[in-house]
């Protein structure tokens, strides 16, 4: 990590995510039973996230006129929601390692694990019920609304993605992978922070949907820089085992690159690999679809994207955000977008 | 079924249930993906329910002397939520058959079921959200945390019972059974049903408390008759699996009460039963748990035990009633307690 270059980002990203854990820190009361439920529900947030959601609501609450204390229970709920979704997800994924430990149902097994992401469902809505008291029923109802619109984003995006594993889809495009991205991942990680730091900062509902385009290129830029450092980055620093998404079969800008580049005897050849149930994959298959994606060029191809992507998100922020005060917080929010695609972890 | 005896209950039963599932069908707006995840939604709805707690919610609602709309929104949730528990819960007890069919993961796999119960949590809160525009700010508000209540108490009960499995419980008392029934079904089942109605009805928070009482001697009277009916009930009737809780190794009342009273020999063979997946257990050990169960009494024990929490039932009935009008409403709530130990489905 250039650490000087983005010292800046990641000491406010650092400021509002303490602000975050700290107003989360009384829904994790602990109750009974511990060792099947409340011991759970804290090991993902305490291994540490980037916090990039609750700094993007409070940082754009801000920029519109907002406080910190307004913003941050939705801020505490959206960072609830990130770890709900990572329960679940690295269930649906059979992902093993999440930031750098193993996953919640690789410890407990499955049946807790859903459970414990049940749990988090609920601590989720739990701040948002609390907004009343400083936003007011209005406002309050407001936020209850995007919050919805977003589960219901993800969770469409996350079964299309699933769909795409289950039938064993080989035949997809960068269309098609833009698309399930805006729905898996977007929305909840760009879009409705920056939605609702905004309708709290203004007060209201009025041209929230310019934040939409925004969060769309900084997210897809977000998710294939991802999707590149599963395949190139460094275990310790990214968290998760590196080519893990080509264990997990996931269909990523990179690998519908190479289904679109290879011959079709090596597409067979891969089909048939993921046609596996994960345990029944093996080491060579994983490092020669790896070699097959570096002489394809399809991180490249990726890396490119993510460079157009990120470059398109720059032009919409200015839209956006054109009436918000220049602050820091501003200069944050934007220098997220380079933050992005330039990061390591 | 005695279906002269319970015409009245039943019928009240489908009224209401009619009602609430006009409710819930606009949230059931179909849109993409429709194959791997709307499709999946209505299914369990679908399949048809007793319908028991929109039902205990509405009536109590009017009883205290509010109208069914302005409960429809809350009993819409509560069916949302019930659908959604199922879901995960079938996945979480590696439940093979549901309402007569076969289950959601067993159809489309864990992953797409999972993603598929949080959508409907996403619908669950989606009615609650809605009804301000009935209810008010502060009345919808009290239902939210009500609600939050239920699904928190829902899932510690859930936890308690799979970590049982999950540890091989084996020695376990009557007492720690009523207490995990308390939390994972009284609660949602029967206790919040009557205070979210009453709550409404009376338009506030006032000694909602007063039913905790018969909710949880209604709840628990009502869960261990579903252990028994999945003992000895009709397939066709009982739309699970008969004895499908041996199978799963799920920790009923009657369960307990043989390992509590079989030989040490019998009881170490259980537990060498009970440690094995679900997949490695055999018929010839089905069958011997369930002769066992009725040699030792156990299953005689539950139905003896409902019936004595469904008579305290009756007494916390009368005190938590007392102030409701005398109605049809008011008979069928009173009548479905003998209808829960007396049913067969």
């Amino acid at each position: 990590m250039a650490n000087a270059k983005f010292e800046f980002i990641e000491s406010m990203l650092k400021k509002y995510r303490d602000i975050t854990s700290e107003a989360m820190e009384p829904f994790f009361v602990i109750k009974e039973p511990k060792r099947y439920l409340y011991d759970l529900l804290p090991q993902y947030p305490k291994r540490g996230g980037k916090g990039l959601r609750p700094g993007l609501c409070i940082a754009t609450c801000r920029v519109f006129g907002g406080s910190t204390n307004s913003a941050i229970r939705s801020a505490a709920s959206l960072e609830f929601f990130h770890n709900m979704f990572l329960i679940h997800d690295d269930i649906e994924d059979y992902s093993e390692f999440r930031r750098g430990k193993p996953t919640l149902h690789r410890r407990y097994g499955t049946p807790l694990a859903i459970n414990a992401g049940d749990a988090m469902n609920c601590l989720a809505s739990a701040p948002l019920i609390e907004n009343t008291d400083i936003l007011g029923p209005q406002l309050s109802s407001e936020v209850f609304y995007e919050i919805s619109h977003m589960v219901r984003e993800t969770v469409e995006g996350q079964a299309i993605e699933l769909g795409w594993m289950h039938d064993n889809k080989i035949t997809l495009t960068d269309k098609d992978y833009l698309r399930m991205t805006l729905k898996k991942t977007c929305w909840y990680t760009y879009i409705h922070p920056c939605r609702i730091g905004a309708l709290i900062g203004r007060g209201g509902t009025e041209n929230l949907d310019v934040f939409n385009k925004f969060g769309y290129y900084m997210g897809a830029a977000f998710q294939i820089q991802d999707d590149v450092l599963n395949l190139i980055g460094e275990k310790r620093k990214y968290g998760k085992e590196i080519g893990g998404d080509i264990w997990e079969g996931k269909r990523t800008l990179v690998l519908i690159h190479l289904l679109n580049h290879c011959t079709s005897s090596e597409r067979e050849k891969i089909r048939i690999f993921l046609a596996k149930p994960r345990d029944k994959r093996l080491r060579g298959e994983v490092n020669w679809i790896f070699n097959l994606m570096m002489r394809y060029g399809s991180i490249k191809h990726a890396i490119v994207s993510a460079r157009h992507l990120a470059n398109e998100a720059l032009k919409e922020f200015d839209i956006a955000y054109k009436d918000a005060v220049d602050s820091e917080d501003k200069r944050f929010i934007k220098g997220i977008v380079h933050y992005m695609i330039e990061r390591e972890l």
